[in-house]
């Protein structure tokens, strides 16, 4: 295939930073203990411990494995999590949450990608009645599965409103870098500081090779979490590798330097793309992807010769994700080809 | 930590082989889509189908994924699966295959680590008896968790028993490199044409960074491994990279000139341990580990000094384990400290 | 607490059928082999495979055991379940299919409680893909949970549609012989006859002590049941006393006797009530449950004296449910007290 | 089939007392809520914590539901369950536990049915170690598989061990029963007062239609508990006909009396059949049990006649039970045929 070589399908399509690389190589001396028993592992754990002011951090192979490990250290099977409708782990991991973890989602309508207390209330009717899941967990995405971006106020309202019900907050946080980028806040400020209990940091998504990273923020709920890695499949033998990368991402602020990058393209193209005629942004583009709407034959003469998704067939909508390596030749020569195909499509 | 730098811990302890590391800095170019669905992946999966006359190949991040997903796709959660007390599925993964696979798991005496068919002959009485999980699986190791290696018809009898009573057979290889190079043989003389149905294929002990492959010898067997994978987190997104270092393990046959070295190095030790008094081999190294009986307090001198563990504290046996990497070096000063703590602990 | 002692809450609330007690009665005597190699269980099994045009017939203790052991045969946990939003196996199971199948169920809106394959159309898109859980099954409820009934066109469309695409029916059968009473159909017309491949057949809402039977209506669907009743729990030791029961649930047409009753008595409240001023029927009670909507301080009075549940706060909709043995004067003094308690809330 | 209407198959080969039949019965008017919010049902459960000193009692359908749910009240997934090699749990249950606790079972050598602390130590060197399932629970069976019983301080061994090691003790009590009337003790004396932490109470197989009790000793392991019994397919919705025969059973220690008669029969038994000669007992029979060896052509005579189990075919071992309702007629009927078929295969 002489395909495409740039994409904007996703952030995953990019590779490993060059920085990330250099770690990678380094790390590659002598022999160490496996299973994180080793001095990477140490030091890339308390660099992630002091960003966030975590209690304890886990490093895993990959979203999913942090979503659900996170989420098991929260629920027991007759749990149900709370999450958006458009939450990663309801519509996107065929169904890893309630393999693993024995327990229902309760997805909710969330118009923006955003929960609130208010959306909460009614699912907590079922709390303490045997014949229902019982609500233990509310788990948000940030930056959202649609591009928005939740304030740190908001995810105060969204903690108070659980820990006074009971319940946990778990941050779904593959693009959290991009959100603090946008906001330009510290990592601990949307996490550790506003209540979050339990943290998937995403690396992948932000120029590592693979690897994320779970962070508790309370005392007690890692306790069981090193049995749940290991049982859980995610417990890489030769750790080093995914610490050298988590070591070089929190190094000199690197995770903030490619977030904002892409956030910078992604919004450099929601700008251009919403001049061209015929072109409507779905919503404001408040991290690193766009979500635009267009005649659905541009939608398929762009696709001919760029990578990206159909977010929505109904509503002629497509996401545009913006990667830590976009560069602006790739929004200007997207953006032409948008024109031509926009101008070709209103002739045909 | 000053500790050792070159370990007989395990073969995980080693890092990757520059070869691998080259093709890893090779693949990092431009975009490609995620999950598999590129060129590198497309390759990697054909030479594996190639080299083992497999119906299909995926790749996954780690052994326990690696294995607890190939029995997936043969077991439901009343069936059993019948191993080696030995077997690492039954002793090493935190009950992940119980956890995953919801069935029993099925531990049978095997002194040298070896299954055949007369020891499989009594859990079958179970079979229609609905009291009884019912076996419907044999997971044998090669080379096995105690340094033996099954030869090409030994394999074959288990496979025509398995197939003869309605059941399956499954090979964890983490180590099959190991075994082929041992033999002599082909990666598919000890699998596909002796009747393996699937197998875990290791690439991470030999060499690799990270990533080990579930090869499957029967159409239809395969069917629901990509769902099984995605859900089962072992789905990696940036593929190309667990990719490119099959890619490289395959080419030139790196993998057989790094577990031959392996190998050799077992063997050179196996020799020159077994010349210090007091020192006496477990059972014959056939493949890359070592498994002695010393006395006790030499065990513990030498555990100052380098890495490694003891097998069975009841039976003061150690297991020593080479790497792709290990020298003749490392092998000469390992047994001179052996003989100095050997000839220290006499004299104490 | 000197409660009320008739109750409008369910038809679990009423006790046990005459006739069923009698044959408990009668098949207490001598010692039988245990769990089902008896003549009682054969005998009830060949009288519900004769009813049914079924496959095959296996007695269960409960509901959620027969709902969830019949789903079990159709589904592995990368699959999905579509239903109905009010289905009871996705809000009153208390997660008991996700536990028990680890898979995801996917409630679709159904305001009348019925499906029709245009509702199923959009979830279909996932097929294939496996970032997403996999629809396999389509589970529908007759009678359904808000009192209406599918016509055997309509489960015909349903299983059309399903077998077409590749997908299983499952039927809820729990009240299904309030279903068939309310057509004047048979039982194998609403199910055999019109595609239904596995359905729960409900006893204890129709007069048994306990007891459901799940039936296999394609050869090979059954071939795990054996094993998967027993590990999910729901293998009776004294199965006689299962069978017993459903031998007399099906002599002489006890169960449509019983379901005629209770339908009868819904439709003679669901009239009487209608004529209350101020009360009007959500929807036609089409089988044992009205669904009435009313003042709130109406349905407070109302629950100070008779048993009955609230369906919804928000729309002051309340269930009331009649039973085998719900006679008219039941109907008439709950009638009688319902216009005393609307003509006061109106005074108040 | 006209078969034997008598049996040593199992102890659940009988049917339902006459006392027990009668509180159903009894039990059968009026409408009460369903589910155990009823008057039987807290009567019921207040005998049972009376009974046994403890702080909550769960009424289930059967054993199985008993032991898991039980169980999943103590572990995750990552835990191991320490049992005999004989438990019911581990061999008779098709894999019950593993497909619903998740976790692994680690059966050890008990050669009388009875495990003691120093059996345990072993498997305890995995606490700490991710790579091993985490042992957490002891669970025993009283009386035995194998017709022994422990004593009270036997007892108070094992869970003083469990404690002091952070492990917690649980009771499978399908035939307590049986060993207290042996024993001549309280419910009480042989689980709260020896540090039981969580007992399965069976009824079955002492004279209930069906039904099991699930009781816990320490305040807080039950929280959960009602959520797990709904989920796992265990609670009855017409409740009041499983309180009913509890209450019957613990009236006047109805349960010691059917429980001594099974024991005295099966003294009898014992004392009887091994007068014939080259029958030998293969352990004493404390219980309502028989084990004993004989030649195999005695004993395919005999199972001609009369209905019971091989329990070892390699060492020629049966297994006899008695019920509350053997007669000393059934015994004499039994061993006269025993003498028979001994004389007869002698001279063959």
């Amino acid at each position: 295939m002489q395909g495409p070589t740039r994409s904007f399908a996703s952030d995953n399509n990019s590779g490993v930073h060059p920085k990330v690389m250099a770690a990678l190589a380094a790390a590659n001396r002598d022999h160490v203990l496996a299973y994180g028993d080793d001095a990477f592992t140490q030091r890339a754990e308390a660099k992630l411990r002091e960003a966030f002011g975590a209690e304890a951090a886990f490093l895993v192979f990959n979203g999913t494995g942090a979503n659900v490990l996170g989420l098991q250290t929260l629920v027991r099977p007759h749990h149900a999590v709370l999450c958006s409708e458009h939450a990663h782990i309801a519509t996107d991991e065929c169904g890893a949450p309630e393999k693993h973890l024995g327990c229902k989602l309760l997805p909710l309508p969330a118009p923006e990608g955003k929960l609130t207390p208010a959306m909460l209330e009614a699912p907590l009717h079922a709390l303490g009645n045997e014949h229902h899941s019982q609500p233990r967990v509310v788990s948000i995405t940030q930056s959202t599965e649609v591009g928005t971006v939740y304030r740190p106020e908001e995810i105060r309202a969204l903690s108070d409103f659980c820990h006074a019900k009971g319940l946990l907050l778990h941050m779904d946080g593959a693009r959290l870098a991009n959100a603090a980028a946008a906001l330009g806040t510290s990592l601990r400020v949307l996490t550790k500081d506003v209540g979050v209990d339990v943290l998937s940091f995403g690396g992948t998504k932000n120029g590592l090779m693979f690897g994320e990273a779970v962070l508790f923020f309370r005392p007690g709920l890692a306790a069981e979490m090193k049995f749940l890695r290991k049982q859980g499949m995610q417990l890489a033998s030769k750790m080093r590798f995914v610490a050298a990368q988590f070591d070089a991402l929190l190094t000199d602020d690197l995770w903030r330097e490619s977030a904002a990058r892409a956030n910078r393209m992604a919004a450099l193209l929601a700008r251009e793309a919403s001049k061209v005629e015929g072109v409507k942004l779905a919503r404001d583009a408040e991290a690193n992807a766009v979500f635009a709407i267009l005649p659905p034959e541009t939608i398929r003469a762009m696709q001919q010769r760029w990578l990206f998704y159909t977010w929505s067939e109904a509503r002629h909508e497509v996401r545009w994700v913006c990667s830590f390596d976009t560069t602006e030749d790739d929004i200007n020569r997207f953006v032409a080809d948008l024109r031509d195909a926009q101008r070709a499509s209103k002739k045909g």
